[in-house]
């Protein structure tokens, strides 16, 4: 039972964070990357179901995946309350992981049963030595210092917008999920309206951000959506209802292979990216 | 049968572009302002309903809505085939209107019947004389020179799009509808990738540009998304599938009271904008 996965102390800190709707059954191409971060088949994964309320159907699904991407040891964990986020076999099998995976669900359940729990505090720790933290939907929303809970998806108001603490696992980010599938622009442009310090990062359903330290790598099928607001001009932002106007937001729209800069909130323009490719039809 | 209102041949050329979903029987701001715009009281009011498949239906709710407003003179065309659209007493009710509405529909249904018809030479010409035009939905879609005939909402792809001529009462835009309910910036994003030079327009419901000359002011309860890919620096467009990169998009999101210079492709910034209210609760 002793961990043959070294986890390095001074890795950089590592997150998958998905849109949601990551395919669990066919290629898992962003479950794949999440293991293999982890330590592949010497993986220990812990997937924890604490967002949603049918943890044992979810977990289920999570931990045939898995299973099927050959990783020997996996433990699904409901946490569905704080006594049971501070139970020490719940804490001891987190201290154990090389990888916490959190299901989508209700990231309110998220931050309102783990937060500040025993399993919160070793999740950090371990997360600063090496530990890959991944999460789709809910899993996701929790992962940044400030999260969104709520609003409507497609009317620009900031009195529709509901935000809270997340875990903070990554700062100066606000991430949104679903994105291009639920149109959410006008939900993402009024947080970041509000909080221009925090970059938006509108995250596809079937795609992620890997973070490595202060950079991300986009993987999966869809795209994601930087949205920066920091050098908005002009800015109207009502203090309850009505659309918001901004002036000068700043957007990057990164697929697979793209990568982003979080320090100085810039693409990284690789060869990939140098690429215009014709539009036109090729005869 | 006079005309008692004369139109100005030197007036700029005025359209009301409108992204589907206006009041037709409360305060109907927009179709107001389309009216005023018309000559009020005096004006003569054509609503062309080659879009839909249904033009009795709606064109009566026009009617109504018309009238309510207080124009003595409405006249609703059906248009359905080439046939219609050259008919003589169409090219002359067309001739005789100050203002002529397209309600939504089918946009390539409008290109496919007056395209080059009496009624589309007509237009043109009454267009440049200081006729305003006004059109929801597929009727604001086919204003522009290039407009978009169809693609997904949410998929970025440039091989789900496709893009057609449209009638060409506004140049260097391209305009899309039901902007923010149907979560459509992919797809803007899509076609200002391929066509950088044309602004996207992307309106919400219950919301209007008006143009006057090179310029356009917002109206109603949503927004106006602007689209810049001109400054893009790095762009990725696939031939078929696959979603698009774009790094360096400009985007501005104009409520009701803003306003856009098309010819600099800047927000007009007025003292309105200038306000940035407190979004925190006040005591």
């Amino acid at each position: 039972m002793t961990s043959s996965v070294n986890i390095d102390p001074g890795a950089s800190r590592r997150l998958v964070i998905v849109g949601g709707g990551e395919d669990r059954s066919g290629d898992m191409l962003i479950l794949r990357r999440f293991v293999e971060l982890a330590g592949g088949g010497d993986a220990r994964v812990v997937v924890i179901c604490t967002a949603t309320t049918e943890p044992e159907e979810l977990g289920a699904v999570y931990e045939k995946a898995f299973e099927t991407i050959g990783v020997s040891e996996v433990a699904i964990l409901p946490i569905a309350s704080r006594e049971e986020a501070n139970a020490p076999d719940v804490v001891s099998a987190v201290e154990r992981a090389t990888g916490v995976y959190f299901t989508g669900g209700a990231q309110l359940r998220i931050a309102a049963i783990l937060g500040g729990s025993q399993t919160d505090t070793v999740l950090h720790a371990r997360f600063d030595e090496g530990l890959v933290i991944g999460g789709t939907s809910a899993g996701a929303a929790m992962m940044s210092t400030t999260m969104i809970l709520g609003g409507s998806d497609t009317v620009p108001s900031v009195g529709h917008i509901r935000t809270g603490s997340g875990l903070g696992f990554v700062s100066g980010v606000t991430i949104d999920m679903h994105f291009a599938e639920r149109g959410r622009l006008s939900r993402l442009l009024a947080v970041t309206g509000m909080f221009p310090h925090e970059v938006g990062l509108g995250i596809d359903e079937d795609t992620a951000v890997v973070v490595e330290g202060n950079h991300f790598e986009v993987i999966g099928s869809g795209a994601v959506t930087v949205v920066d607001a920091g050098e908005v001009t002009s800015l109207h932002t009502p203090v309850d209802d009505g659309p918001i106007a901004m002036t000068g937001v700043l957007l990057h729209v990164l697929p697979s292979g793209y990568s982003f800069d979080l320090s100085t909130r810039r693409p990284v323009i690789t060869n990939a990216a140098d690429d215009v490719e014709d539009t036109a039809q090729r005869d």
